[in-house]
């Protein structure tokens, strides 16, 4: 996929900087490219469900966030990215000592882009999402 | 909406406790009844995105947690739940100072709950979910 | 809810009448009010699943229907809606002799417009619907 | 992915002739395989929405089957299937001749089974679906 110009490495790396619950959860980016996001975290005891796995809500937030970015890098750079929407399916119990989060554009428009995601637990797929992302005008 | 036996609360509140992302993240119950559980949380600048809201899947989190716990106290107590899959919109910016989250079981079914959610901030609904939960047996 | 302008119900009954697909399954309106439509239909057997009960993807169509015209009734006059994205869960089998369909808007927005749908049969609920819907100029 | 015994593709060929609603639609099987299903449908000016392109429904509706039928070519010969939830994006306009749709399963569950589809309208991809289909036992 082509981005619209040269700052969208840059704009996604800012992005994903400026998001404090990235830093707290602990991850890091594995690679990005233009339209497709990979992250990684570590299991972190804090964000467990009742069984100390980690909990649905995690995994889904760095989703979104793989998601977002992925969409946001196929945008022009006077534009920022919200969620519109996502939807979440749960495959395996999120049990592993670390996780790889990956999401990708299906659909880049003008104002939505339409993104799928992926989640694996030490290579075990463990979530699956589809989500909408929206291209909104910087304040 | 009629729980099967006395022991749904402290199934409830055992449950909660026992996710570290709840305390983790500050929530609180406000309450408890059969079919629906009301949460809320300050706000909690490590978990936000790029502008310093409430990340989307923050938001999420704890809506998920108060959809399974509405499901789980209308389960049996040989029950555990688990989530299925969760479908989010967002309204509104996760803008306020106290977060409230709402879950109710639309239909309480022997192994699959459907339930719904809603998230507010400082009185503004912000997100809505729909989702699927499971009642699996107790390992 | 207020509508933006007085054609909105002149509007949303053309559109109604436009689609091919209400007519073909023998949809009628039921109530058109700003923000909220309610449809019926028989049970047609064409449009059936294998155990001879409505086909999901045929409650599907009405309550997507039902939402749309819910949010373009709340749109200026010079737009159309569009779906983005719709999820439903189905609650209980589409075993009946009417159908009732009700689609309302959750929050209208200037492009998008979340909206919820829920489909009766017999007057017992069988599926709930949560929906994006977009305004875009006419063409 | 493997089947569990040798009737798959009756069961799958036999479900999809009752089910009403695909001979209405005129849709008709382009291939069967073990978790995965390829239909077709010519368009049908009687299933179409306000611009005279086929409806989101409609389009629902055989995605559902395509993926309902993916599902069930991996259950035990005693299983029916039945669409639990499904949640679709719209990528662009339903607007051609020739529809194909190709429904597989993501993850194949002894209860649940995570589904996955794709649309196309002369080739061009105007829907992803993402669903869950359940295993009951027969009447």
């Amino acid at each position: 996929m082509t981005p619209k110009d040269d700052t969208w490495k840059a704009r996604c790396e800012a992005g994903f900087l400026a998001q404090g619950v990235m830093g707290t959860l602990g991850v890091r980016i594995v690679s990005l490219d233009p339209g497709r996001m990979v992250f990684e975290m570590p299991f972190a005891a804090g964000f467990t469900q009742q069984h100390g796995f980690l909990h649905a809500g995690t995994v889904t937030t760095v989703l979104d966030s793989a998601c977002g970015f992925a969409a946001l890098s196929l945008m022009p750079a006077d534009r920022e990215v919200l969620t519109v929407e996502f939807k979440s399916n749960f495959l395996a119990p999120a049990r592993g000592e670390m996780f790889r989060f990956e999401g990708e554009v299906v659909k880049a428009g003008r104002t939505l882009s339409v993104t799928r995601g992926s989640a694996f637990a030490d290579g075990v797929e463990i979530s699956t999402m589809q989500a909408t992302m929206m291209a909104v005008a910087m304040p």
